[in-house]
């Protein structure tokens, strides 16, 4: 296996190719957030705008010290002298932006890659070409503007830069971060395997996300060997998994979809969560992120609606979870908290006309978490009722109190997963969410966002745990 | 069956028992939206801030003119007195807010809902107790403030009050309006099939939303021969499908929510569109309020993203939908669009980098669109990309170009249903999708939030031609 380590310790980066006719687009994105010394280098460009004159080069070999990583985006035919460059420089990797390889499906792509193989020589590592290579926040190495800076726990391994683009902007919103992304583009040198066994012994990388169009077939033994030893939480989107998908996927990325039943089995085989979307991907993500490995056997439901519960009760167990009645003990201290009627005190719990007593609302989910039998608690809100105009009796401390109570999980230590309805106050929910977010804690605004999820957390604790 | 079609004649209505405890709620919501007389009914109020003095009366029998329509809130015990009244005042339809009737499952309760309908006798109708009654946007009765007050052609019953809260408030954003809600609580008198009865009938409503929880044993014949008649889609949510979800149906309804097969084959033999979530069964009335009944075979797939466009084909293709090559000619009117490498012309269409040269993009779907063989398209497009600094190349005319795209649809009279990812920008989402859902462009943010309800109406338009 190739080892990668190095990458932890880039200090140094050149943007190889930059050009006005593109804003210099890389350069500068790289600039707002590298914390090394960067480059720039282009036979032909002298000044570009608010950038050290001083760091501008017209080849990578006049650069006076070490250049550890290079993004390259010189046109196809000029890569190879480039790479040549690099060898020479002692550059440790380099990310080939560049398109027209293999990606063509043309004799001459082809060829050209495998030249380019020929002159790297394993003495410099490939990411690409056709991708968009590598982000890493703790490093501001950053292919894109206003990518986020803060390092997190989540890998993520994608054939696809515009996937990983998504995911990037969308990790910002759900309040997650990445330890790093790779975009390999045609996987000429490091491939999927490759990547995959770096992060599988990354120290920086806890969960790892992939987003997987096919592999060589050559490469399948060597990826079951990563995966046999892989002990972090995988979370697969497997694209190409229909007919019209696996004819997309050899147009896209010219890698061989192959038999979706060898890919299930390889899921099931070595524990690894399957989902159906990128949607999917990033919220196990994101609960994984926030609450570790859980197992969701067990659900108490609290809900503003009875009908809205009963709803989320059959969600549940549509999913083969249980909303089972609250042990005796429980049972009894729920009761003497509901005094209005029209409430349930039962599981689901049913507040109805009491929400506005919300000083109420705090002990009754706090000891509905204190069930042992209970492992998590899953509840809806309406946007509109954090606006006190809607609210039928006074209570002034609604807003504090309800936030203690999306709290109640963290100190439990059980998840605890709000649901708010937009309804007609979108803005509402997403203030609410990303403050929440932030406080990781996970908030949705639709059950069949995330339920459908949890049990997949489910099977893979019980069989890491089996193991 | 009850004639209800005197409630599209309502003229004047009453709220019996507003009080200053609650700050006059229902009597205020009803103020701000009523077109007709509205009176106040309290024994002891003389005064209502904002609220003429001379529409107070100590009892609905003093009001000088006819009352149709009285919102009942007082006490359980005061209700028989009241209907008395309202029966001798002439008034057609009462909705009794009120609780604590069968709903209580106490003896006392249920003598009291017994001695509510012999008072009645037939010559009032009654909606509830404890329900909210009805909302009806043309003539401005809506039992909660701030609620739409455009007239649609959605109509919707449901036991349940909060349920229709939260459905009202999201057709808002959605784009859709309700002809008439109905929530009837304990139905004592008018109950499920008789208000399914009048929807089927009415001719203010188009498509009829359901939310069960069941109904009585000895009403299962009446339901039948109302849906036997029926001519209009209906989508219905079924609560209590689970066996917690059952067992809580009894709790927050005393409605029988019978066995769940019956219900199956119920929904199956009259084609009746079943969902599984509250959201679900909103955004199906979306898409049937925006485009009609439509089948959707016949998928074309627009990306920026190619990873995501694989995604896309493999959600639809396992839904049961197809994305097939396109029409020779329609090909190769494509092929010539496409001038950027590492874009596809095929079915999915994958534009990539051409994503910025937005007038071809136009252009592109108008042509797809204008295959015979596609019955609709969807697309992605990241929130992101709609504000000027993610783009890479200039396109002044990027944002004006994509509002076209998305109104090809309705010109080429196919559905097209742009996907917006939120990813760290959701409030351009919002603002996007309020702009388009007012346009009767349905917009999503989540493939999953849509695409599995597109088969569900596929299913529904087959068997209603094979009628």
């Amino acid at each position: 296996m190739k080892d990668l380590s190095f990458i932890n310790d880039i200090k140094s980066m050149a943007v190889i190719g930059t050009s006005a006719k593109r804003n210099f687009f890389f350069l500068k994105n790289h600039q707002e957030s590298f914390k090394g010394s960067l480059y720039a280098i282009n036979p032909t460009v002298k000044e570009i705008p608010d950038f050290p004159k001083e760091n501008i080069y017209k080849s990578i070999k006049e650069v006076p010290g070490k250049v550890d990583f290079a993004f390259i985006t010189v046109p196809a035919k000029q890569v190879l002298p480039v790479i040549d460059e690099c060898v020479e420089k002692g550059v440790k990797l380099v990310s080939i932006f560049t398109a027209e390889f293999s990606d063509a499906g043309t004799k001459e792509g082809i060829e050209l890659e495998k030249e380019l193989l020929t002159r790297a020589d394993n003495k410099i590592r490939i990411l690409g070409p056709n991708g968009m290579g590598l982000f890493y926040p703790k490093l501001g190495i950053a292919w894109r503007g206003f990518f986020p800076n803060t390092p997190g726990n989540i890998g993520l391994i994608a054939q696809s830069g515009g996937m990983c683009n998504i995911a990037i902007y969308t990790s910002m919103e759900l309040g997650f971060n990445f330890s790093k992304v790779f975009s390999f583009g045609n996987g000429a040198d490091l491939d999927f395997v490759d990547l995959l066994y770096f992060l599988s012994n990354d120290p920086e990388t806890k969960v790892i996300l992939l987003y997987i169009e096919g592999i060589k077939d050559n490469r399948f033994d060597a990826l079951k060997e990563v995966l046999s030893q892989n002990k972090k939480p995988i979370v697969a989107l497997k694209g190409g998994v229909s007919e019209t998908g696996s004819k997309a996927v050899r147009t896209h990325t010219a890698s061989i979809s192959g038999n979706n039943k060898i890919w299930s089995a390889l899921f099931k085989q070595y524990n690894i969560i399957e989902v159906d979307s990128l949607e999917q991907l990033l919220y196990t993500a994101q609960i994984i992120d926030f609450y570790g490995v859980n197992e969701f056997k067990n659900v108490a439901v609290f809900s503003i609606s009875g009908g809205y519960g009963v709803v989320l009760v059959d969600l549940i167990e549509k999913y083969g979870m249980n909303v089972p009645p609250f042990s005796n003990e429980i049972q009894l201290k729920l009761d003497e908290k509901f005094f209005i009627n029209g409430t349930s005190s039962n599981n689901p719990l049913d507040v109805a006309a009491q929400m506005f007593h919300s000083h109420t609302l705090v002990e009754i989910v706090d000891t509905a978490l204190s069930d042992k039998k209970i492992d998590t608690l899953i509840m809806d809100m309406p946007s509109w009722y954090f606006d006190p105009k809607y609210y039928i009796t006074r209570d002034t401390n609604f807003n504090e109190n309800i936030e203690k109570v999306f709290k109640l999980g963290l100190k439990r230590y059980k998840p605890l997963f709000p649901i708010i309805q937009e309804a007609h106050c979108p803005e509402v929910s997403i203030r609410i969410a990303r403050k929440l977010n932030q406080n990781k804690i996970a908030i949705y605004r639709n059950p069949l966002d995330f339920i459908p999820l949890l049990p997949k957390i489910t099977i893979y604790k019980r069989k890491s745990l089996s193991k």
